[in-house]
C-alpha cells in the first residue's frame, strides 16, 4: 500500500470543513474511542463483514457500497430497536484507489450522518476487498426488542415491500425469466445495493412489538429465528403478503420466493398483540411507511402459508429450500 | 464454506460445558448484544483487524494467533486506562479447518476468560484469512489514559523488556547476523506471538500516567505519538533502556534497533510527573513487572538520544527511518 495508514484515515474520513466540530471522526487519535451512554441506557452492538464476490459484485458503485455497508449494521440496531451512536471501521483494501475511496467514504458518511453515528475508530489493512463494521447504540434498559418475545395470538408484521433485492440478484445470476426492462432492473437494483435500515421503526417499536429482526436471509428464514426463539409457530397470508409494483407483476410463485424466500431488502419483520393494531398502524402513518399484517403467531410449532381462508399452500423450491434450513422447521410435520 | 455460520460458531466459540452461565457467548443470539456499563462509566473501544501474510505468517501455531488477535486489541484497553467488558468477533476463512479453529478459539477464548472479556458477537465469511475483533471496555468518565498529556519535566517509563520481538521477526527474514541457537529462536518467537496484555498495568496507571500509548510500531515511532499529541519533546536515556537476557547479548546498534524500532511487544510507554516515582515503583513490585525510567518530556520538540551524561548518540539507520516516519520528527532540528 502506497499510502500510510494514517494518510488514508486523513484524506478520505475525517471532515476537515471549517464548519466547528467534525461530525465524523475516525478514532479520536488515540488507543481507543471513548463514549459516553446517556443515563438509563444500555449498549446494543453488532457486526458485519462485507467480502467482495461473497456479499457484493466488483462491479459495484463504490458510494452505494459504502452505504450498504453501514446500512445492514443500522438494520441490526434497528431490528434490536436501538438508536445509533458510533461504529468502527475495518478495511482490507486490495490497493490505494482514491476516487473509489472518496465515494465510498461519501455513501458511509452520507447514511453515518442521517443517522448521527458517528466513525470513531479505524483500521486499514492491505488484502483482498473486505469492509468490517461494528456498530454501536443505545436502548433504554429493559427495552430492546429481541426475537425470543413473540406470543400465541400475536399478530406477524412487516416493513416496506419486500422482495425487489431478489428480482435484481436473479437478474444478475442470469436465472430471471422474463427478464426485467431496464428502469424496472434499475429500481429493483437500488433495492439491493442501496438498502433503507428501518432505525425509526425500530424506535417507534419499542414497547410495542414483542419480538424482532432484520431480514437479511429471507422473510421466512429470519421469522423461522423468531420462532425457534420463541418456541411458538405461525400461520403466514399469501394474500396479506405486501407486493410491491415489480414483484406483482411475476408470476404467483416468484411473486412468493422474492417476498418469502429472497434476503437483502433488510425490513422489519415484528410480531405485536392485537391491541397494538392501532398504534401501529398510526406509526406507519407518521413514518410514512407501510407495515403489514400478514399472519399469527400459534402454539404449534411450524410454518403453515394460507391462501383466501382455508386454502394450505403448497410451498414452491424455493421455498422448501428455505424452511429445511432452520431446524425448526425440520422439526415440524 | 460446507458449514453454515451458525454451526461455525456453535461449534469452536460458543461454552457448553454444562456449569452454570456460559461466560463466553457469541452474540446473545439476537440482532445485538446488549452490554450494561457500570454507573460513572464511560465506554472505550479499539479495533483490529490482522491479516495472514501481512500482520502473520500462515505457517503461525493457530492457538497462539487466537492469543494475539485479542491480545493486540486488550493491549490498546490498557493504553488507555480502561478494564476489558466485551469483543466482537468477524472470522474471513478460506476454508473450514476443524482442528485449526478449535486451536484458534482456544487461544482466544483462554486469554478472553483470564481477562474477564465476553465474546458478544460474531461473524464468519469465506474468503482470505483475516481476523477482525473489536474491543469494547470500561473506564471511568475522565479517567481515561490519553496521548496529549504529557508535560515538560515529566519522566517516561516503558514497560518490560521490549525488544525481542523484534529478534524474531529478523530471523524469520534471515537478516540477523549471527543467528539465535533453538532455544533462544523459541523465547524470543514466544515474545512475538504471544505478547502479554498489559491490561493490570493500564488500571494501575489511571491517575498517575498523564500519558500512555501501547509499543506496536516501535517505542521510538510509538514515542513519537505522544511527542507529537502532546506538543513537547523529549530526552531518552540509553543506558536506561531495559534489555532482555536475549536482546543484551547483541551488539550495541542491534540492541538500539530491537529496543526502540522494533514493534510487536506490546509493551506500554507511559510518562507520569516525578512525584509518581515512588507509587510506581510500587506498582511495579505489586504487578511483578519490570518498569524502567527512560528519559524525560522536554519542551523543545524532537527526540534527542543520550548516552552517558552528556553524549548525543548519533541514530542507526533503522532508528532514522523510525524518525523519519514521523511528521513531527521531520519538522526537528
Amino acid at each position: 500500500m502506497s499510502l500510510g495508514e494514517f494518510d488514508l484515515i486523513e484524506r478520505f474520513f475525517l471532515r476537515a470543513d471549517g464548519q466547528g466540530p467534525r461530525r465524523a471522526v475516525v478514532g479520536n487519535g488515540d488507543d481507543c474511542a471513548v463514549l459516553a451512554l446517556s443515563p438509563g441506557m444500555h449498549m446494543a452492538v453488532s457486526t458485519d463483514t462485507l467480502v467482495e464476490g461473497r456479499h457484493f459484485l466488483s462491479t459495484v458503485n463504490p458510494t452505494r457500497l459504502g452505504h450498504k455497508c453501514l446500512a445492514v449494521n443500522l438494520s441490526d440496531l434497528a431490528a434490536c430497536g436501538a438508536k445509533p451512536m458510533a461504529f468502527t471501521l475495518a478495511l482490507t483494501l486490495p490497493r490505494v484507489d482514491a476516487p473509489w475511496l472518496g465515494s465510498f467514504a461519501k455513501g458511509l458518511l452520507d447514511l453515518a450522518d442521517a443517522h448521527g453515528c458517528e466513525l470513531i475508530g479505524g483500521d486499514t489493512t492491505a488484502g483482498p476487498l473486505a469492509i468490517g463494521i461494528t456498530v454501536m447504540g443505545e436502548v433504554p434498559m429493559g427495552q430492546a426488542l429481541l426475537r425470543s418475545g413473540a406470543k400465541p395470538g400475536d399478530d406477524i408484521w412487516v416493513s416496506g415491500e419486500p422482495g425487489e433485492a431478489r428480482l435484481a440478484l436473479e437478474t444478475f445470476r442470469g436465472t430471471l425469466s422474463p427478464g426485467l426492462d431496464a428502469p424496472t432492473f434499475d429500481a429493483v437494483r437500488l433495492a439491493m445495493e442501496c438498502p433503507v435500515p428501518r432505525v425509526a421503526l425500530g424506535l417507534g417499536l419499542r414497547g410495542l412489538a414483542t419480538a424482532a429482526i432484520d431480514v437479511s436471509d429471507g422473510l421466512l428464514g429470519d421469522l423461522g429465528h423468531i420462532l425457534k426463539r420463541s418456541r411458538v409457530g405461525c400461520s403466514l397470508f399469501v394474500d396479506a403478503l405486501p407486493r410491491s409494483r415489480h414483484v406483482a407483476a411475476r408470476a404467483p410463485d416468484t411473486q412468493l420466493d422474492c417476498i418469502l424466500a429472497g434476503g437483502d431488502d433488510y425490513e422489519l419483520v415484528f410480531t405485536a398483540a392485537r391491541p397494538a393494531r392501532e398504534r401501529l398502524l398510526a406509526l406507519s402513518a407518521n413514518l410514512g411507511l407501510r407495515l403489514s399484517r400478514i399472519g399469527h403467531i400459534e402454539v404449534e410449532p411450524g410454518l403453515r402459508l394460507w391462501q383466501g381462508d382455508a386454502d394450505q399452500v403448497a410451498p414452491t423450491q424455493a421455498l422448501a429450500n428455505r424452511w429445511a434450513s432452520f431446524d425448526h422447521f425440520k422439526e415440524a410435520p
